[in-house]
C-alpha cells in the first residue's frame, strides 16, 4: 500500500512492439519506472489508492480494464466496476463474475434464448467462458456437450484430463476432446448420441433423435468445428458467436461450407462483444451470486503468482496450457 | 370451366425422377390424365369449383401451392390463401403479393429491422423476392444497392439490361452486374461509394464514410457474394437468409471466410423460410396494398404463355433467363 502523493517503484509488463500472431515470451519485457509506456492491458482486480472520482472512493475494490503494472493511473472509467459483493474471492471478478462470466450470460442466456431441456453445445468449453455457459445451461436445465483440447501438458508438469473436469466439475453431460478427434461430425453425432441413450435408455429411439440435435451452440472457436456444428443443429436453433480463436491467428481464415444450413433449417447466427451489454451486470450478479453462495457453481482458475509470471501465463493460453482461468496475482490484500 | 362432377382432359407437367442438378427440360414430361401421378408442385393462383372446406366455397379465387396441371385436387389446405382482393392482377399474387413478396417483407421488415436512412444491398435484385425488397426499403426510407446479372440474351431474343432496370423501374440506387465483375468487395464498395457521392456531394466526406456501409443484406444467393459482403457490414448490421441459390447445386459448397466479421462487427445472420411467418401475411398486405393501388409499386413479371411452356420457362430461371417474376399462364378468367 502507498501512501498519498508518495512515489513509488513500479514494475511493468510492456509490449515491445505490435505482436504479430500468437504472443511469445520474447515479445514482452520488464520495466520499473514511475511513467507509462505501453504497458498491456486486461482485466483485473484493484484497491483504489486514490480517486477523484465520485463512484470510486480510496479503499474501494473495482474489477475491469486495468494495465500489467503494479499501480495504475486509471483515467477511463468506462469499463470500471466497483465490487460490490466481497464475500466471493476477488479473482472471481477476472472470471466468472467478470468479464467471461458476463460474455457467457450475454450469449448464452440474451442471445440463444434457452427453453428447459434444451441440447446446448459449447467449444473451448474448459475455458473462463466456456465453464461458465455450461454451468448456467446446466442450472437453466438444458443438457450440454462441451469440447476441449485435453490431456495437455500442464506447465506444473501433470498431465490433465479436461474432459473429465467438464464432467466430473462442471456438471457437462458428455464432453469430448477436439484434438483426439478427426471427425468433428462424428464426435458431435456420437456424443449427443450418448446423451440420449442416458436419458432415454432406450437406443432405437436415441438413434432416431440423434440427427440435428443441437438447440443451442455457444461458438468460441469458429472454423472446422462451426462447420460441423452447422451440420448437428435443429431447426429454428441459435449460435451466439463469442469468439473465433481458431481463426484470428491464420494467414487466410478457413471455409465454412455448410451455411446452407442456416436457411434450410432457419438458424439465428449472431455476433457479440459483452462492451455492448454491460448495462445488464446486474441482471447478471442476481442470476450467479446466489447459486455461487449456494456452492452451485465451480471456477477453476490457473494461477501464476507474480508479474514476473505473467509473460509466461499468456503465452501459455495460446497453446492451451492454462486449467480454466489464467489469473496473475500481483499482490494479495 | 367445369361443371360438378364433370370428368375432364387434364394436362400435367410430371417430373421424371428425382432431379439431380439444375432441371433440365428432358427431365419433366407431360400427361393427360385423370389421375395424379407425381404433378410438379409450385405456387399458383386458381378459381375453387367444387369445395368441401368451409373457408374456400365455389367462385372463391385462392393462392398457394398448386400443381402443375389444369385442374388441381387440393387436399392440403395449409397453404392456401383465399384472394380478399380482387382490384389488382390475379397474377401479383404469385410475385409481388404472394410468397416472394412475403418473403421480402418478413426478411427484411420482421428479420432486419430497418430503420430510414440504413444502406441496404441486396443480392439476385430483380428476383421476384429482391424487387420487392428493393421497393419495400425505398419506401421505407433506405438506401438500396442491388446485384443482378443483367445483359443476358433472353428468351425473346433481345438483350435486356437488368441492372438499369432495377434503377429506373424498381428505384434502387445503385446496382451492378455481378456477372460483369471480377472483384465483388470492389464492386460493393464502389457502389456505396457512388450512393454516398450522390447524397453527400463530398468526395472527401465519402472516401471516409464508405468502409463498411452495409446495415442490412437480403441475402438470396450465398457464396462468394456472401462472403465479399461481409467485409462490407457495418457494426451491429443485420443478414436475412431467404436463399444461397449459387449453392444448391454445386457439389461441395464454396467456403465463406469472412465469418470473423461477424464477432468483430457484431452482426446478426438469420435463415427464414416464408412458411414459419405466414400468420403476417395481413400485415404485409396492410403495408403494401396502399403502396400498390397508389402505383408506388412496380411489378415486373415474365410470362409463359400455356402449361406447354412450363418446363422451358422453369428451366430458364436457372439460368436467369426470366425478367421478373416467372408466370405461366394455364388459363385465363
Amino acid at each position: 500500500m502507498v501512501g498519498d502523493g508518495e512515489e513509488v517503484r513500479n514494475k511493468q509488463v510492456l509490449a515491445r512492439d505490435y505482436i504479430d500472431g500468437n504472443p511469445k515470451e520474447t515479445d514482452m519485457y520488464f520495466n520499473t519506472s514511475s511513467i507509462s509506456l505501453k504497458p498491456i492491458v486486461g482485466y483485473g482486480v484493484a484497491k483504489v489508492l486514490e480517486s477523484g472520482h465520485p463512484d470510486f472512493k480510496k479503499g474501494d475494490f473495482i474489477w475491469g480494464v486495468t494495465k500489467w503494472e503494479e499501480y495504475n493511473l486509471i483515467t477511463m472509467t468506462e469499463s470500471l466496476f466497483k465490487i460490490q459483493h466481497t464475500d466471493v474471492p476477488f479473482s472471481y471478478y477476472t472470471g466468472l463474475l467478470g468479464m467471461p462470466g458476463m460474455t457467457a450470460y450475454i450469449g448464452f442466456s440474451e442471445l440463444c434464448s434457452p427453453k428447459k431441456g434444451e441440447y446446448v453445445f459449447v467449444s473451448s468449453a474448459f475455458g473462463a467462458v466456456g465453464q461458465v455457459v455450461g454451468q448456467v445451461a446446466k442450472l437453466m436445465g438444458c443438457y450440454v456437450v462441451g469440447s476441449a483440447g485435453s490431456k495437455e501438458k500442464h506447465l506444473s508438469c501433470f498431465y490433465l484430463n479436461k474432459v473429465d473436469i467438464l464432467k466430473s466439475q462442471f456438471g457437462f453431460d458428455e464432453a469430448f476432446n477436439y484434438k483426439e478427434e478427426h471427425d468433428l461430425d462424428a464426435a458431435l453425432k456420437r456424443s449427443v448420441e450418448n446423451l440420449h441413450i442416458n436419458n432415454l435408455n432406450e437406443i432405437n429411439e436415441a438413434k432416431f433423435l440423434i440427427i440435428s440435435c443441437i438447440d443451442i451452440y455457444f461458438d468460441n472457436v469458429g472454423g472446422k468445428m462451426l462447420d460441423a456444428v452447422l451440420l448437428n443443429m435443429r431447426f429454428h436453433s441459435r449460435t451466439a458467436v463469442a469468439g473465433m480463436i481458431s481463426q484470428y491467428n491464420l494467414d487466410q481464415p478457413e471455409g465454412i461450407r455448410n451455411l446452407l444450413s442456416l436457411v434450410y433449417k432457419r438458424i439465428r447466427m449472431e455476433g457479440f462483444t459483452v462492451y455492448d451489454y454491460y448495462h445488464l451486470f446486474p441482471n447478471f450478479l442476481d442470476l450467479v451470486l446466489p447459486y455461487i453462495r449456494e456452492g452451485r457453481m465451480a471456477n477453476v482458475e490457473d494461477t501464476a503468482e507474480g508479474l514476473e509470471n505473467g509473460p509466461a501465463a499468456l503465452v501459455g493460453i495460446f497453446s492451451g496450457q492454462n486449467v480454466g482461468k489464467q489469473v496473475v496475482v500481483v499482490a494479495r490484500e
